[in-house]
């Protein structure tokens, strides 16, 4: 854990209400290249298939993963390679969409609320509740006083979560608009990552600094110390990736799920 | 609505933080008799349609009536009169038995905001997640401190979904200890009444006193001017239905829902 000192100081530092501005997309704290990154993922991954196993045996806790970034920050990657290797029985990924009819006749919380794990698994949201307060605020559909509305009933929410045994862990994944750039070219030039490419992305782009001030204000109204948020460093993809995996490495340390007993008199027993 | 002045002036007047030692429970405020009571439920109940029809078409608020009782206290018996005339395609009931192990998995919330009614609907919880602070405290299962917590979940819990267009009314039904005893003693001696008949019941009727303190705990704790508790004197059942129905009645018509507007150039259209 002692090569790991400088990555997660790195983390810390920027975990309580962080400034997105002072983070560069770039850095690569404390890893030094592709290949140490690669090497440390494959070793992470091991130990937290292990973890997992004794989370899901446990069943007494359960762990909520959050993904949010820009388009083409590289949700869907991170969730392919650090719960790729995961026993899919314990993981269960949602990806949130525009809601449905059902959906928006509920409240927003209602759609996020059936889908947060049962003690003993991982839940994995791809986009989540935050939408929920970004694009409204970004497109201007709600006054700010609903805003603030909202930030309070998410905090309620998730505090409600920590106390009923369902740990947060929050990633935001943060690139550079010009690696944004870059990705959305490769979208369009590759002709396997055609069909990844959304027109309406261009558009949203336009509105970078807009989604930028709006992240801003989540980690500043929602970040707390049962639900931090993570700023973690995309532009590079090996980085990412062994940021998030140690840092939910860590924190299924910290639960430290233990097998339950074996049942008395199982000694005993002969299996004949 | 001149003839109901005294009925809601008395529900009103025990609605904030009502001390049930109190309340009689074979009171039957400003309702004449059975008669009476009969009468004013028909006219209550087709007035109910009309505004379930507009509630329906509207589709901006949902409505949620929550009610809880001692054994035998008759929340199946008003579901049954007051809401049975309605339009079930409008009316979603849930009975919220002992949890399932999927149900226990999660937090105690969790199947009960599944159950929320969409915008237009009226919800109907027999039993609720009251239930969750009820049975805890009697049976002393959880601390005092977790207790106050749960009581602070549910308020948060309750405001999220008033500020998020679901209108909540609960209902305790009030029966006295002796009229349990006569309904208890009915379902022992009636035939078609012994299938309600559940021996447990009377081991908790033993627990009488915890049960009302725990009530009374939970109308102090969780009584809020968007979701107020209702004391209900239930032990004539023909006064219990008549006064529900008002309450329900007075607040769809606070609600006032509207059918939509025609659609643009809807009176130039022709069916052929």
């Amino acid at each position: 854990m002692k090569k790991n000192r400088q990555l997660f100081e790195s983390l810390d530092s920027v975990r309580d209400k962080p400034i997105l501005a002072q983070i560069d997309p770039s850095s690569v704290w404390g890893i030094k290249d592709r290949e140490d990154a690669e090497d440390r993922l494959e070793k992470a991954t091991r130990e937290l298939s292990d973890l997992q196993y004794r989370l899901y045996a446990e069943a007494k806790t359960g762990l909520l993963l959050i993904f949010q970034a820009m388009d083409t920050g590289g949700k869907d990657g991170v969730i392919r390679k650090v719960l790729g290797p995961l026993n899919p029985q314990g993981v269960e990924v949602t990806s949130f969409k525009r809601p449905t009819p059902d959906e928006l006749a509920h409240d927003y919380l209602w759609r996020i609320h059936s889908r947060v794990p049962a003690r003993g698994k991982i839940g994995v949201f791809n986009r989540s509740h935050y939408e929920d307060v970004l694009v409204p605020r970004v497109h201007k559909l709600a006054p700010k006083e609903e805003l603030n509305c909202r930030y309070r009933q998410i905090n309620d929410f998730e505090r409600h979560l920590g106390e009923n045994g369902v740990i947060l862990l929050k990633f935001y994944l943060h690139i550079s608009k010009d690696e944004q750039k870059r990705r959305l070219k490769e979208r369009l030039d590759k002709p396997e990552k055609n069909w990844k490419f959304e027109p309406a992305d261009l558009a949203e782009r336009e509105l970078w600094d807009k989604y930028r001030e709006a992240y801003q204000a989540i980690m500043e109204k929602c970040s707390s110390p049962h639900a931090p948020w993570y700023v973690i460093p995309s532009n590079r993809k090996w980085f990412r990736d062994i940021a998030v995996a140690e840092i939910i490495r860590r924190e299924l340390n910290r639960i430290n799920p233990s097998l339950p007993k074996a049942k008395e008199g199982l000694r005993d027993l002969k299996v004949k």
